[in-house]
């Protein structure tokens, strides 16, 4: 017998029949035994009518009535699948987040897990209760409801999971794992067995929509076993995200991932000085902006030089009005910007140990004719910036490259 | 400057341009200079939604889970309320049952207030700040979310008037007042300016549906003076609930009240013995049918009678067959029963002073070739159950007969 966590997303929910699939689902683990929480997501489409409302009455509003609201939505379905549970013939009881209760920091829309009360929950585990937990949501000090940012149902899974110290937490979703690449893209991508949280990381970062990025950092910082797996399935497949020494045959790439929420910004002709980059990145992050890859040319004459950075597209408006208006301060000949790009990347946490990784996808794009426009790289990733419409083709070759397409 | 009290219903927050609304009239009486707390149903069709989803996956759901589950209803308008107030300038916040707290007995579904804590609120109600309070909603000791019964919001907002010893408390609706009789019926119909506590409380009772009749019974304990008024028109009109002390001018009759929600039970020729009545009756109230009117027969030889009852409509298949288990045990002769009858009834405080009235009625109705089934009376009403389909027939002749036309 076991303590399970099981996560169950907004498709997963998303009607009355699929609340009554979900609840069979979580029976047989039950019926295997074990002790289950369950956290549900708000029913599919929910969510965005709700911030739709919001958002409607008022662009500018206060972050701790959206959260009332918008919290709405998971507790409706907790309610739900408890009510489901019930119907046949397993003991269950909602939570909200203030019951339980799950403490956050009070930033509200985007509120942090501070604790996991455990006393409570663990006493009703115990007497064979399932607890079927409203995700995405918990409570600050100020006893005001607060809520994780969109996809956050995976954090409170994890969170949940790290706090009851649970064997392992199931993520349910429409794909039954994590892919070597999107298989809408390539369709001889493969879904992995495991990965490693560093690696997880990386793929959740830099595209992949499986996993909220904050979920699998906690799940590695608590060593939480966590598995992807699929709702609708009758073999709902699964991939284990794990510690890297239990992978036993670490491939030079694991993964290829790609973002088209990319823009890309040039300053032509920027005073090579100390102090210029504190001049120009200042202001951006005084705007909220988040500024990604960096690349400034060498200058010619030790005077002058180019700067070029990249932007989530959605703020490409925000830092451009910012860098013209800290203009002055900066002293830049020309400002030029492009949003039709896109960055590829591929992740390994074999890249440590085996040499030439790198070169070998620089050689690949340049074999097909793509232009890189600017690299960055760390210990388990290379991303390039390139133009985007050859994604596509970028993932394909380099899927192919490294030996990942399925036989 | 006065502390109020103003609850709207679900079709005047039906939608955002409605919530907008709404947040205009809060503003009026902000502007007047007053404290104000705002009680909100949920939105038109959201709880019959959220009701018609728990029903489906199980018609006996646990009530803990349902009001878990239509609770979110109204978490979900306030708020939506407390962000359109602040979009016009209004400083307010949202309040949910547990934040109070409105505690509650743990009768789910159908709780009873027990106590609102105030002091949080009378705090933020000074510093200016509009509390938007959930309606329909508590907390039981169990820290679970507890429903008041559909209606409830009014009992809300008139609990919490009582507790804040508010100056008034404002009921917004969809029509602009109390009437002498429903006016898609009668189109003489007249709005009442004032109505006693006790009156309306035999009006709520009896079938108009302004007010839960719940609301009532406590505007009158706490000697709250409510009004009814229309969320919708230029001139809200209103009608004030208040003691019959402050009504000068006492009519006889002030409103004629009628109801389809009835069914009729004959029970012939039942051994007239001590202890009938209770084998009968016990049997119903186990099986939780509510009767209403009852009427036995003069028995003939002393020894048989005939015993006729009447019992909610909806309720009628579950009372026939309380009875016809209970039959070894009660001894009749036959079971009839007619579901095509309904309730007309007279209010008025005047009756207390005022001979003849219900000969009136009576005579009215036998003008009209309309046979009185039963009758019930108390100190100021008097109703009849008559055949379905002489319902508008008797209500115009009655509301003409006691003068409450229009000129």
């Amino acid at each position: 017998m076991a303590k399970i966590v099981m996560k169950f997303g907004g498709t997963s929910v998303g009607d009355v029949n699929r609340i009554r699939n979900v609840a069979r689902i979580v029976k047989s683990e039950v019926d295997n035994g074990h002790q289950v929480a369950v956290v549900v997501s708000a029913m599919a489409g929910e969510t965005n009518k709700l911030v739709g409302w919001t958002k409607e009455l008022s662009p500018l509003h206060d972050a701790r009535e959206y959260d009332t609201i918008v919290a709405a939505g998971e507790q409706i379905t907790a309610g739900l699948l408890a009510v489901a549970l019930s119907a046949i013939g397993v003991s269950a009881r909602s939570w909200l987040g203030w019951q339980i209760p799950i403490r956050t920091s009070n930033m509200h829309g985007s509120a942090r897990i501070l604790g996991v009360e455990t006393k409570l929950l663990n006493e009703r585990l115990a007497q064979g209760q399932v607890a079927v937990i409203a995700g995405f949501q918990g409570i600050a000090d100020d006893n005001r409801v607060t809520t994780l940012g969109r996809g956050g149902s995976d954090t409170s899974a994890v969170a949940i999971a790290a706090a009851l110290h649970a064997e392992r937490c199931d993520i349910y979703t429409d794909v039954d794992g994590v892919y070597t690449t999107d298989p809408r893209v390539v369709s001889k991508a493969q879904r992995l067995d495991r990965v490693s949280f560093e690696e997880m990381l990386e793929l959740a970062s830099l595209g992949a929509k499986v996993l909220q990025t904050r979920s699998v950092e906690l799940a590695m910082l608590h060593r939480v076993p966590v598995r992807v797996l699929s709702a609708f399935d009758e073999d709902p497949g699964g991939t284990l995200l794990c510690d890297e020494d239990d992978i036993v045959e670490k491939n030079p790439v694991t993964g290829i991932a790609y973002s088209r929420d990319e823009a890309k910004i040039t300053l032509l002709r920027v005073p090579d000085q100390p102090g210029v980059a504190a001049a120009i990145f200042g202001p951006l992050a005084d705007a909220g902006v988040n500024v990604d890859m960096i690349v400034q040319n060498v200058s010619e004459d030790g005077r002058k030089t180019d700067l070029t950075f990249t932007v989530n597209r959605s703020e490409l408006d925000r830092a451009l009005s910012a860098i013209q208006n800290a203009s002055p301060h900066i002293g830049y000949k020309d400002l030029i910007h492009d949003a039709n790009v896109a960055k590829v990347s591929i992740i390994g946490i074999g890249m440590r140990t085996h040499a030439g990784i790198a070169q070998t996808m620089f050689r690949t794009l340049s074999e097909k004719g793509i232009n890189i426009q600017v690299i960055s790289t760390s210990e388990i990733k290379v991303s390039v910036l390139i133009a985007e419409e050859y994604v596509e083709l970028a993932v394909r070759a380099l899927h192919s490259v490294y030996g990942l397409d399925a036989k």
